[in-house]
């Protein structure tokens, strides 16, 4: 590829006004919220930058009095992670909540005997989902998510577990403009600064377990699913090929977290496949 | 309406083909395996009808040894469920575990005190979903769903729970058609004969709870869904308007369940909008 053609090569933009992106958020919260009935939302808050920007943008568009945090630290958990998730219920004046799912978990362990870390991991992250889903009931509420795009589109996270949700106004976000909207939401600086973690076992972070950064990652990303580059075009763009093939199995492995069950078709209007469309369906 | 008017109000038809719905049934299960790159299945046996014939459908499909009959038993089933699923199991030939989740229950209760037994009954369905899929792990296999038409219209399902699965045979066949099935398939009689019950309480089920009959509902549904014609026409063709609104907000009401989270869209290429075609992205 020459000099002239690689010029062509698309950037990566994942710049973002924070102002308007918070006011798309906030509305879509509120529009949303409105929509289903409810008048609340609940958020499991980790202690992380993901769940405490989602807390941020639901008090901003719901108020404060609106949305419950529930903490779900499990003994394995960093005692830094429910510090932090302490202090976004502080900072917003939210209702807190918390509960410890160690003895669930143990209750798992005990049927399932030695577990790996990984299944272990799943098994939190569904006791927590089945949590949250309770709190939403108990506080006629919905459950707010907090997967970002950068995650979405890797595959890092629980299907029916940390990935369940109603609503998410994060999904669409690459890691990298979740911190700018976190800079301008005034985040507490302990959680925009740590190394993100899933936070299931000691000294796990997200990087670390992928063998690249998110910003590595977000910039490949934008070019590969935004822009619709090629596998060429992207290592012509300077990425290494062992990177774009890594995360290109990553997405596609991960497909199936991103989607309903397959329902196999047998009649003229089935569900998942022609009968999907609310608007039909308004009372 | 006139009598002349009324006879062109479109009839549910409700029969199916057993042996071309089999045959259909089990190519969809051994392309979707295929497709995947595993070759087993693990189904939740309950004792009822539903994850029978699931298990007849996937035994057929991929050879008895390539699925697993997972039996996830409560102090609070009724035993003959137990015995039920059991007799599947031998009658397939298929390998039978058996996990009570009454201990992973009695933890959630411990912790959230005096829950009332529809949210008991949402916990147990997400605990089943939890160690389900920890099994499919273990079996390098996918989950196979169980949730038949009439459910996943009236939204009778636990989120996250029952209505979670990899893939999904019996999703696009009523109540009623899949009894048919279940006949064709000589499921044992005691599993045919049984009022439908989500068996999680002493003494429920599915049409008490409801109301109505599945016979009743599954043509009602097959005329306002498949052949879509409105209220008046339902009305018309002889259904108690009480239960044509009954069913209706029923079907609006679930939405939810039938769809993913909702992501507020603020890129070009956003999951669950225009980023979720696997075929763009085989690797």
């Amino acid at each position: 590829m020459s000099p002239r053609d690689r010029s062509t090569v698309p950037e990566s933009d994942l710049s973002i006004d924070p102002r308007e992106t918070v006011r798309i958020l906030t509305g879509f919260i509120r529009a949303e919220v409105e929509r289903t009935g409810v008048s609340r939302m609940v958020v499991g808050l980790s202690g992380g930058l993901d769940s405490a920007v989602a807390a941020y943008l639901a008090a901003r568009a719901l108020g404060s009095e609106s949305v419950v945090g529930v903490l779900m630290p499990c003994r394995t958990s960093s005692p830094d992670s429910a510090a932090d998730a302490e202090k976004v219920v502080g900072a917003l004046g939210i209702m807190g909540e918390r509960i410890d799912i160690s003895t669930i978990v143990d209750a798992y362990s005990t049927l399932l005997g030695r577990v790996s870390r990984n299944r272990l991991g799943n098994i939190m992250a569904r006791a927590r989902m089945t949590l949250l889903y309770d709190r939403s009931v108990i506080h006629r509420a919905l459950v707010l998510g907090t997967s970002n795009k950068t995650e979405l589109l890797l595959g890092y996270g629980t299907l029916h577990g940390d990935l369940a949700s109603a609503i998410n106004p994060l999904g669409d976000l690459y890691k990298t403009q979740v911190r700018a909207l976190a800079a301008h939401l005034k985040v507490p600086l302990s959680i925009r600064r740590k190394p993100p973690s899933a936070d299931l076992w000691p000294d796990q972070s997200d990087e670390g377990e992928f063998g690249f950064s998110y910003d590595e990652a977000d910039r490949l990303l934008a070019l590969l699913i935004d822009a619709r580059v090629s596998r060429a075009t992207a290592i012509a763009a300077g990425y290494k090929a062992t990177l774009v093939d890594r995360v290109t199995r990553l997405v596609v492995r991960s497909h199936f977290k991103r989607r309903l069950p397959v329902i196999a078709k047998v009649s003229t209007r089935s569900v998942g496949w022609d009968f999907r469309y609310p608007r039909d369906w308004r009372s």
